[in-house]
């Protein structure tokens, strides 16, 4: 059996895991304050060109989103993000359950526009009603989205302009960010999209780590304060070497972008196996998920050496399934894979 | 200066006044424990044909949902609700300050029906990653909607029907609730209302009191500790007997009803004028709100002399407006209304 | 039977009850926007003198505290007060349902001192684990306080200015305010008190109203945004001018000052009868609160025809009781409250 | 420098290690539904003798005892706490966050008693203002204390039938749970304890993983949708066979129990140095975490080499201090503690 389901199947790339297992006896204080996070902390604003950047290490990403913006936002203020968000749809309610709405626009590919955020700040501006209304305090976009669609550096500049002007700060979601800045579709840098939001993280859990997502806090005023935030919500981890000795491995020699981009060129092979097989694309995506149309009788005969994720009901004989590369997936999967693809035919 | 912006321009209707005059200065004990606020209890029981009901007095519409949804939901579960309910639009998140997602289904005339509920409660329980969304827990209507249209007695009694099928509970916000059940379009009595739900609210501040309205508690798993929700969540009035006595003169010789039915009445007179000028409906509203599509430059000149409300931008040369009849309203004041329309002609 | 259990048994003041009946048909706006509230606003201003003061209005305490508190604080902090503040012992929690903690000081006489702020803080400050620890962002007094005893200028101001000196928020609960400002003990004015902190109330409640707390923020930090949050936790009044007509005629002719002047006068008639009579106070309160040690056997005597509110258990056979005047309290009540005291000898 | 500072100092146990290592390049679904948090599972009720009890693993001590807290309580209720107790000292507020009040009750060694929790209840219930009063739900414990004492069975027992007699759920942070059962004065066996319990966790933070507790729900009431509050408050782990694979390898050979009573036996080394030298105990622990009183002068020269942490100070020339042993102190450590602690003299 082959798990192409998601991009979190396998442990820790082995760089990794090998600095883990070298570190495993020394002794070191808890919580973060250790000199690998240290570490860990400055090659990160090395990466992101951010000398001022504040970054803090959590586990995991609801943790992670649902921290950032209980700590950004004011009670009676919501979080303006994309209908298919995470925080809207896969978090069981992490974000209300800190007492603010999710305010969802309508997605395009799995994105909003500068255009859509400032209409809606009209909107509730100019409504007599406008106190009774939640009030936007700040925009969540994910990239690459969860579809694996990315914004463009015009987009997100515009989106970033309009969060200005309204006074919004702006969030982004980096689960998968090595996969959206590694694809040959980006035309953003680290540092460039670091410029362009007040606060974002970079997500290991899904590439390449056991665990662990690095908050960069680029807007000084949302640095304040935000470790209480962390250990109130859960998510200051006792032995916080763990993650400073991560993440200090993955922003050694590269390996974050070597990673990512070997997991977009494996993407494109699997592309390619349905694609050449003759399966309809479910929607275009440039980073390392692949989603196709597969009719039922074909994919149950998959299924049986072949995991993936159930995307959605296309019509009742076809369904619309995604089969995620990682920094994990080698030639070899996706060959086992391409041969059982062809001898469905 | 003539208002139909509201039904809640004015005081209390005058045998609810009487009343508070009368008692004034008599000694009672607080918090809804007072022998008026027990009078007040047994009549609306008796309303409803519901004995053994609980029935708590609160003094707003907000405060009320608030605290009955807070009450009713566990952390991980949200509230079903039209997109266009009250506790989604305007009450400044305030169901999500409580920790629970609203879960906004799109609403045809204000209204969801039992096979959307149904649906969604199906993809929910389906989906693989049903454990990562938000579980729904209950659902809220309203009778009548915020455009004042009606769920008849099969649409309510399907969507009962499906509640009790999935295990939620069904709460019925009231705000309007007798211009709904007196309405000519109404096929539902107040104890058939009651009687197809776990909680709902009789709204007085919208209906001849100063302000109260009273939630009923049909579901006795719903009665046990309600009462420190309403403490904690600051709707215990100290001084309750202000509820009891207003909710006792509501329910004497029939006053909820027969205010009632005159704004209804009124609101017909209304409809007529503009209708009869050959003003369009916005859309159809058989109770106590009716809704005029009217040129910007004929709108300016009304508003001189009347208030309106202000729904919606119809095109760029003409509005969607709501004028509205309360139990205060007079033939007089339609009278001057209806001289108005006409001379716009 | 004549209460003297609290200061809200009766309806309002004549003088306010006079304006609600004349103003009752008259139309205007919701929500607190009229030209009533405005009215209030102005009289209240000048009364604080503070005409740069935001003036609000809420219809009850635990409303009041808790907007108030939910507004002023970041999620990681908690508010300082006295162990027997109102916030900590008779609120439901209140204040943690909105995610703050209470960090209750010992109290002496009801009141916490600007030495035990500032060694709070400080221990905070210095304490390794600082950032495991909820952190102070307000400090929340009662003047006077639940057992009412007043705080002189010079301790006031000692804590305002520990407030200042660690960047802490001061907020005076109100809810018996004139009691307090008129007492023979007290030594501050109004406008003192109001300059003394970042924001207060003044208590109608309990002073001659219907209902109504009337909010006034110093700080214009904390002016910004306060009225969407009195909308999302239930507290915007629909027919808002109640709460400006009520505090419109409560600040006329020095009606607020007088009638707390006469209910001081009153308790000190009551304090007179059980002194005279030879029962010990509980402890000593220059305001309209009086507290005795009475036996059981005798207390059970007076029940009969007297209302009080039973405070704590003294010894086995002793109860230490509440008996409070208000506006309302007359000569009559006092002189046959002596003649039953009297008669227990 | 060597570090007694805590007992979460170093990674994890070789034997964990070396399974995560053997395992890492396996794919396995996410969310800890996977085989090896099954075997886990299967594993841990064996050691509680409850093969109906639900074993759910989170990654740390603030983010469990939050989620079971949460999970349990309805809005208007507190837990019932020692003041000493890390939910109530040690989280940043993050119960309060989640909207419940801590009733903190005075601690005798770290522990409350039976007879504490009945009186606080009985005091609840015959209050007059029961319901302006935070109703309390649960009671929270730790075994061992936050000092590292014990409550005997016939302790815990008493309080089992309390929070039986006054429906209050009982719920046990077992943060240190092996240091605790292994203790010479320890009279309870793993069994025992989850059977006097509704829930309860076995801390692997501080005993042998590199992170991870595992929550075991006795009650069946409490172990209905647990898993969506684990995702919603962030506790969800996404590769959750990181939990499972550790807890498997910790309760294999009897491992937690064998590193457990090995933490015991060099706490007690780390005791006879201390009391040979003649310092005082600051109180009597029976577990692996052991506190002195040392002058401050002498403490300044041990802090040269060694790693402890600030308890107290005791005066102003002598300091309380927590020297803590752990599954990975070694005798070679202890005896350069010993020999340093004796050149003080």
């Amino acid at each position: 059996m082959i798990h192409f389901n998601s991009d979190y199947l396998e442990g820790a790339h082995p760089s990794v895991l090998k600095r883990l297992v070298e570190t495993n006896m020394e002794q070191s204080i808890g919580y973060g304050c250790d000199p690998y996070c240290d570490i860990a902390r400055d090659k990160i604003r090395v990466a992101c060109q951010a000398p001022e950047a504040d970054v803090q290490f959590l586990v995991g990403g609801t943790q992670t989103n649902t921290t950032v913006i209980a700590s950004v936002l004011r009670p009676y203020q919501g979080v303006i993000c994309p209908v298919s968000g995470h925080i809207n749809c896969h978090e069981t309610g992490a974000i209300e359950s800190t007492g603010h709405k999710v305010i969802a626009l309508s997605a395009q590919d799995g994105k909003i526009s500068a255009a859509q955020i400032a209409e809606y700040v009209e909107w509730h501006r100019n409504d007599e009603s406008m106190e009774h209304i939640v009030y936007p305090g700040m925009v969540y976009i994910s990239y690459p989205t969860e579809g694996g669609t990315l914004y463009s550096k015009e987009e997100l500049t515009a989106i970033r302009d309009t969060c200005l002007r309204y006074g919004l700060y702006l969030f982004i979601d980096g689960a998968r960010l090595g996969y959206g800045l590694t694809s040959d579709q980006a035309d953003l840098t680290l540092p460039e999209l670091a410029h362009l939001c007040d606060v974002f993280y970079i997500g290991g859990t899904k590439i390449g780590l056991l665990f662990g997502e690095a908050v960069v806090i680029m807007n000084p005023v949302l640095q304040k304060d935000f470790r209480p935030m962390l250990k109130q919500r859960g998510g200051m981890l006792a032995k916080g070497r763990l993650l400073g000795i991560q993440f200090d491995a993955l922003f050694t020699d590269d390996l974050y972008f070597q990673i990512s981009r070997h997991a977009n060129d494996m993407a494109k092979e699997i592309r390619n196996v349905f694609v050449s097989a003759g399966y309809p694309l479910l929607f275009d995506s440039p980073t390392n998920q692949q989603f196709f149309i597969i009719p039922d009788d074909e994919l149950a005969i998959l299924a049986k050496d072949f995991g993936y994720e159930y995307w959605e009901r296309v019509d009742s004989t076809h369904s619309g399934v995604r089969f995620a590369a990682s920094w994990a997936t080698t030639p070899e999967q996706i060959e086992a894979l391409r041969k059982a693809v062809y001898s469905l035919k």
